[in-house]
């Protein structure tokens, strides 16, 4: 298809205006300069500074919202696969994978959660878990709120990358893994959540260790006993040497 | 600056070729179909289509060699900065973050290498560190070699999203922390690489584990004392309540 140039005055553009951010330590939701004021400033044509723009707005870099101007991304250049899982196709074990390092990291950023969190995100937390058990009490979706609980977890942790790998995992199983509702599922997520919310909210790093854990455990088992009824294998690496 | 239109003729077309992939399962390193086959498949012009193939490139999803043709990126959609991290403006606060989180998974993910490598892996990854160690002893920078090692660790778990994640990690910490150099953390780096390799070699998961785990606590405890000697405020948040 097309021939690569060297870098373009496009690119190269980008990469002036990315620089301009960071050296003036832009965050998220700060409005860039007017096109106007870059075009003083840069040497590049009306052309190619609008190229530029479209190419950071395609990264998540910048957000264009319609007659008010450009605008640091909340997406924070984030793209919409972070992972690269668009090009792994068996969905099934890859939901296995994903918990396997949820398992991994969460227990211990509820730990810090449990240490770390201010007032005002203990009290987020502890009333998240209501919010999604009068969601499944009425029969409606709850997955966005399931994931915003883990990810006031993670936020409140006070570790930043935590955070951000957070976001990355849920955005990337909501993309990725059809998530099954089932009864015993919505149940071991009703007690689980109140439970983990109840030890960050008094500060109890073990209880929000092992809630977390046990949730998550459960979890993993509840999918691989789905994958084995549907006859699908399932993860069977954890075998003997 | 430039106005925000509605998803764009190339914004559609750059989806579409997104659907060909995946419908197609295709990988990183697949070649694309020419620019002929997809205008006589997309009604669209060669300039939408051109357009729309720059947008994915932009997007580390595609890559154009010159004379050859166009290719999925092997950095399947990850970009520069995958966590988001140039936003953030304290390199020696975000080092404690990162070895925070890497404390948290990579133990496990070397119990996992240890179980999981294949004999192929295991050979690779008891090479390495003598590699690292003799770049150290003759005084030349080893941050590549050090990575890879971890980056093998990560891809013999048999866990495709450690695999990347450890990617994204990686890349993040070259890109936004300045490693210090220094004889003690060598001497470090060779003891427990070498002890690290032999666990996962000989399958002993206790060992990775905590061979792992003393590892980079020992790396934690280095750049907090660092920072320490260097009159900075190091990670206060782990005081009781």
């Amino acid at each position: 298809m097309a021939e690569k140039k060297n870098p373009t005055r496009v690119e190269k553009t980008s990469e002036e205006i990315i620089r301009f951010i960071i050296s003036n330590k832009m965050l998220p939701g700060n409005q860039l300069p007017t096109e106007e004021e870059f075009l003083t400033w840069f040497e590049v044509s009306r052309g190619t500074l609008r190229e530029a723009v479209k190419l950071l707005v395609a990264r998540n870099i910048l957000e264009i919202r319609q007659g008010a101007g450009t605008f640091i991304s909340h997406k924070k250049g984030i793209p919409e696969d972070p992972l690269g899982l668009n090009f792994i196709y068996d969905d099934h074990r890859l939901a296995l994978d994903m918990l396997e390092v949820r398992l991994m990291f969460e227990p211990h950023t509820a730990e810090l959660a449990a240490v770390n969190a201010t007032a005002q995100q203990r009290k987020e937390i502890a009333e998240s878990p209501r919010n999604i058990e009068s969601l499944i009490r009425r029969g409606e979706p709850y997955a966005d709120a399931d994931c915003r609980f883990h990810q006031m977890i993670a936020e409140a942790s006070g570790n930043r990358v935590i955070g951000q790998l957070m976001y990355i995992l849920h955005s990337s199983v909501s993309k990725n893994i059809e998530i099954t509702l089932d009864t015993l599922r919505d149940k071991n997520t009703v007690f689980y959540h109140h439970k983990i919310a109840r030890a960050i909210n008094e500060g109890n790093v073990i209880s929000a260790h092992w809630f977390m854990a046990t949730h998550l455990n459960l979890l993993r088992e509840f999918v691989i006993d789905k994958m084995e009824a549907d006859g699908l294998e399932t993860n069977k690496r954890h075998s003997p040497l």
